[in-house]
């Protein structure tokens, strides 16, 4: 074993299976639990029916042979096609690779940046998964700030301030989840677009993961990377997963569309890496490429699913927001809501303390905010029905008044 | 970009690329090609028709969330089964991960166990995407030998004095793959007992590809490792690609079964790398799990398959056996046939030179040993009926009249 996989293996968090693990010895009966930890959609509402037909016609047609480890031709024409009608974003085929999910294209890029004791910069709050890859190639994740007090928008001074304590031994890249998970909202256009600023002045890589760019509420602005990084070295992320709700396809878009040095060496080597495991699950590709072109059947299953997650998300922020113990910025996309606790109310520590006791006590399950690398904070999903959210708040009260100082 | 990813790019060989680059200058007619060049089961056979319709039945299902990150616990227990039905071996569930395929268990092992400068120990020839993940990790790829002389057994005297050459810095790991591609045949129970001794003695962490092994033919002594390796750290890979023709489904199994501290760490590095790309695609682990269950449909299905392969590898065998260019040995699995080519006996210098002035001049399409480890080879698929197969030597035999000395 490599020493610092060995060494870093330790600092790899897991909330999640944490609390499973006290599920195992609490002897629960199944309907008591009350699991609201669980980022998956396609648990919740059914992927499209005219995304599940196409994959089903690419089983009958017997399309289960590889297919090119860059991706199925179509589907990256679909792509490029998709960020034009989006974005107005002009990119070819060329700039996209088909990956086993977002996370495969973070970890090829991950193993083709990161030596022992280099950087990469992440705006927390963040996706828990994007460290463990980062700690097994020996690198150190260091992050800036989204600012509660500011809805969560990119803190710039974090980030710029985060970057010159680096001194010489600079971040390899700088990554934002655009939307945010856990947040649940967008940063607005004028922070991304000094982000873009700060990446370019310290010719530092820039990684935008939009998985859930189409998950947005009613009159949310939503600005994707793509439109403000042209020239500058740049990834984007995206899938199939959250737009879709087809989270177990494993389909991800890595779009790297610029022709620097940096971009065409890291192409090249996620390339190599893409052939090695040589492709993709092809009749998911077949399946996603339909999802991707319907643009019109996309949206009508997506107004439909998001007019139910932002009822819900509305009904988690009220009563977040009505309770003493908790402070809050209203989500404006995907499907998480993340107050804040107020701990010193409460005889309770932080947020690990809260959560295990939470599930002991309450048998509710939601995860700490340290697990996404912001100390104090609580994350919700609001994809089930507005009644199941209620409840869980109703326990979150109970809990708060059991555990009151 | 690391330096020594830049800087091992550039040693990363893709055979099937070059000759693919040669076809789009080609300009022929799609019925011109003679393509014996891909070892993809599914595009001549379809994946069997009962895992199709469980694969099926989970999209109907709606089984389409992501599955948990070490697979379907289905799965996983139907793998350890078919290991007691088979090899008469016991696993249990925790000795099994399902990955995206075997490629994936492989990157991962490579990521979690080689360093710049280290070592990883492969017996040649081998299956060319093992390389550009050893590469693009810093290490140094070394080889032991099949001996071609000895009806590609493994060279375990080879063995000994790769291991022995390396002194202190000894390979992180032995790489087998068994049956064998490209060689089309299977070592002996005796030499792979030599080769648990070896990885033993020496203390090095044994891998163990196997994922042709139900492609044996009519009287074929195949030998599992997973029978012989009980007590020594070790890994046997295996999967849906080839034995269920569903290359394209993505599923491989990653089995590390003992106790001692490397195979314990490894497992748990391997652990954290899967639980961060959250899952493999959940309605193919679905349906895999019935083709793996069901061993009577498997074996109908594997049957009638390898009669028709068996007859188009004796035919191939037969001709190669007669050509004064070629010199080969018998396959007794899998799908391919690995011929030495007589280059005194030709106006061509290298493997590489061969296969591009085949397809140059007779359409056909065959790839080089060297891109296998083992110059002066080349590799033919015998997946086609027969009569492709006597077209393409027929092929060969021409270019062979006109390229003589």
């Amino acid at each position: 074993m490599k020493d610092f996989v060995i060494e870093n293996i330790s600092k790899v968090e897991n909330p999640l299976a944490e609390l499973n693990d006290i599920i195992n010895t609490l002897n629960l009966d199944k309907n008591e639990l009350l699991n609201l930890s669980l980022g998956d959609p396609a648990r919740y509402m059914k992927t499209p029916n005219f995304v599940i037909e196409k994959y089903i016609e690419a089983l009958k047609l017997g399309r289960t042979f590889y297919e090119d480890w860059s991706g199925n031709k179509k589907l990256k024409e679909a792509v490029a096609k998709r960020y034009k009608i989006l974005y107005n974003v002009n990119y070819n085929s060329n700039d996209i690779i088909i990956t086993q999910g977002v996370s495969e294209a973070l970890q090829f890029t991950n193993t083709s940046l990161l030596s022992k004791g280099e950087k990469a910069l992440i705006v927390a709050p963040f996706f828990t998964q994007y460290l463990p890859n980062i700690l097994l190639e020996g690198a150190t994740p260091i992050f800036a700030q989204h600012d509660f007090n500011n809805n969560w928008d990119i803190n710039t001074e974090s980030l710029i301030k985060t970057i010159k304590n680096c001194e010489k031994n600079k971040p390899k890249y700088i990554l934002v989840t655009n939307p945010n998970n856990p947040t649940g909202t967008v940063p607005s256009e004028k922070t991304l677009k000094e982000v873009v600023e700060i990446a370019k002045d310290n010719d530092i890589f820039l990684i935008s993961d939009e998985i859930y760019d189409e998950l947005l509420f009613k009159d949310t602005k939503f600005t994707s990377v793509s439109k403000l990084a042209r020239g500058v070295p740049h990834m984007i992320l995206n899938g199939a997963s959250k737009n879709l709700f087809a989270t177990g396809f494993r389909i991800g878009f890595c779009i790297i569309p610029e022709e620097d040095k940096k971009s065409i060496e890291l192409k090249n080597a996620i390339s190599i890496l893409c052939n090695s495991r040589l492709s993709a699950n092809s009749p998911a590709e077949y399946a996603v490429t339909e999802g991707v072109i319907d643009t019109t059947k996309r949206k009508e299953f997506l107004n439909e699913a998001l007019e139910r997650i932002e009822k819900t998300s509305n009904l988690a922020y009220k009563l977040a927001k009505e309770s003493r113990y908790l402070d809050v910025v209203k989500p404006n996309s995907t499907f998480y809501i993340f107050p804040r606790i107020n701990l010193n109310e409460l005889k309770i520590r932080n947020d690990k303390e809260f959560t295990e006791k939470l599930l002991k006590e309450q048998h509710l399950q939601v995860l700490r905010g340290s697990g996404f690398g912001m100390d104090g904070f609580i994350r919700l999903i609001t994809l089930p029905e507005e009644q199941v959210v209620a409840e869980a708040f109703s326990r979150l009260e109970k809990f708060f008044k059991n555990n009151k100082k």
